[in-house]
């Protein structure tokens, strides 16, 4: 078949020519959306409305239809280029309370403290940073603030805080420490104005707050920070209320046993010594994913994820209780009792009810996107 | 600002425009590419090459450059858009071996087995079934057979194999069982032929085998069989060549470990009954996406995992390490011992090396991908 090459040429020429045709497209869209953020911004509505978004992608899903294109496709497509609207850096936001003369962060510099002064600053708030060697100043720093917003180390939150009594009474007194028990006590202790607790659940390499969640727990004088909240719904953060002590009990599911674990897998991958780059080559995209939410952890700073673990204080009782799982179940193996692991398998499969299935589907749609990054080439 | 929502709706709508072209541009580039399809299954190129795909995105990142659009954008939306045309369920492949009389795939009405009776057929090869009741027939299903492939639950394989002793001398054997030691035994037992061992590093959901990892254990006329890896490629599929203890060792860590952590997380949030619902509102992206890896488990057979976890003959071994490993972290939280926990941390990371740094980079893009289908609300 000579004539295939030019053949394929000819079709590969006339792909790229719609391909460019596309990049033209988006680079107007692009431009159009800008336009529409700084409208947004001067209305101070939120950057990301999960209705709007949803009302979008359901008209383009029909369009797609009626031309004849996969609408999982377009939803994906659509989805993506939403995403780098929301994520436009130079983004500026409705300032919701102009009356806020000044931010001062306690740990601006750190990697979330940043995050948090780069908002404000975008969103026309006058921000200063207090950091360790500012102490000296800090009675002029704290002057006429109205928000003072503590982001520094779990293990540092306390005592911090307990030097916070001079803040002026008017003063809201936030933190955004992944534990919220013990801050939030702190905080009504030393200030006697606005308290709230506040804990990101995003690490500071997001790039922006769209579609993120921020946990809500309430101090005091909740409508005096009322403003604060609406703000980071306008930054895009999706904002979850919850008791302290419901929050500490789930972070211990959320976060330390997962940490935990994968702490415990790295530490035994290493101690077995086995062939890494082997494991990734046979590994299909769902292992590769899991080793990678391993490996992943252990690029990250040590101590932050030593706090996390050690200063929840269900952390004992909750690990000691999974070793007990875990030795159960290795009994199983053992024995050889695949009935009663079948059995015990289907209890927990009930008790997750719905979650499972739908974990399925969505895991698969997930997996995937990881498979659309894949550039393996086979080795042999 | 009374004009403001009349601008709005004027940029909506010219959106809304573009976003209709794209849709128009996709349909007429799915036309494209099927064409280029047929002329690759009629040539026998793999539908799918890392290289050329990489020398597409590689073009398609300079024009958004040239035209200020974001490269990553661009390379993202090209990735998904291949993504669909490698996944068309129409596509007919080229037959790598028309001299192959006919394909016998025993368990070709399970899961997997499906799979491959589907794509050897869209190969144009002629494929016959062998299920339980089939066994009578089987004299006259497997005449003339030029390859036979084994695909039933890992605890039957060697008990299947077993009984295949009077294959046509020139057909080949394989199989697709996850454990490959003990099958590749059998089969080079039972038949005196071509044989070869092959895992799928996939579950029965995946859409094509594009990008998917196909280990091969050689067994015997290495040169019988190249046909069948040749068509493997056709198809997509990765192939990862290894020895068969080396496979089987590997697999503790991918499958065993993984599968085995997840069953007793499920067992142990089961147990402690925390509110799910609660857990999934505050939790971010990663652990979401952790929490959707453990539930997804939950959706699936129990008999298979509980095959491979128990016929794995290192699983007690390996988890036996693990639990030591486990309870010597816990005795570190349980002292308190931040230190040492630190100190341990940076010895696995250095073991990781730049793996880690690599998972955290690639991670974060995935995660990123995971929040472009967040539709959650607010709850208040």
């Amino acid at each position: 078949m000579p004539e295939l090459p030019n053949e394929l040429d000819g079709l590969s020429e006339s792909i790229e020519v719609i391909d460019k045709q596309i990049v033209e497209l988006l680079a107007q869209r692009a431009e159009l959306t800008t336009k529409v953020g700084e409208y947004k911004s001067k209305s101070g509505s939120p950057i990301y409305v999960a209705e709007a978004e949803a009302s979008i992608i359901t008209s383009r899903k029909s369009e797609a239809k009626r031309q004849g294109v996969s609408p999982v496709l377009i939803e994906d497509l659509m989805r993506r280029i939403m995403r780098e609207s929301y994520h436009t850096k130079s983004t500026e936001f409705l300032c919701t309370n102009p009356d806020i003369k000044k931010i001062v962060v306690v740990g601006g510099a750190g990697a979330l403290g940043r995050i948090f002064v780069d908002l404000f600053k975008r969103s026309g708030y006058q921000v200063e940073v207090l950091e360790e060697g500012d102490w000296a100043q800090s009675e002029s720093i704290f002057e006429g603030a109205g928000l003072v917003l503590v982001a520094v180390p779990i293990k540092l939150t306390e005592i911090i805080i307990s030097r916070l009594t001079q803040l002026p009474r008017t003063c809201i007194l936030a933190d955004v420490t992944s534990t919220k028990q013990k801050p939030l006590t702190a905080m009504m202790k030393a200030h006697q104005g606005p308290v709230v607790g506040l804990h990101p659940m995003f690490g500071p390499d997001v790039p922006s707050l769209v579609k993120q969640v921020v946990v809500v727990c309430h101090g005091r004088e909740t409508e005096q920070y009322e403003w604060l909240l609406q703000q980071i719904r306008n930054w895009g953060g999706i904002l979850q209320q919850c008791d302290a002590k419901e929050h500490d009990d789930a972070m211990v599911f959320i976060q330390v046993m997962r940490h935990f674990c994968s702490f415990v897998f790295g530490s035994h991958l290493a101690g077995e010594n086995p062939d890494l780059q082997q494991l990734i080559s046979l590994s299909s995209p769902i292992y590769r994913l899991e080793l990678g939410m391993v490996g992943r952890l252990f690029a990250q700073a040590p101590a932050l994820y030593a706090d996390i673990i050690f200063d929840n204080k269900d952390s004992v009782a909750m690990l000691t209780e999974f070793s007990v799982k875990f030795n159960q179940a290795l009994a199983l193996v053992e024995n050889s009792d695949k009935e009663k692991f079948i059995q015990q398998f289907t209890k927990v499969s009930a008790w997750f009810g719905d979650y499972a299935k739908q974990s399925l589907v969505d895991s698969k749609q997930f997996l995937l996107k990881a498979d659309d990054d894949r550039t393996l080439s086979e080795e042999r």
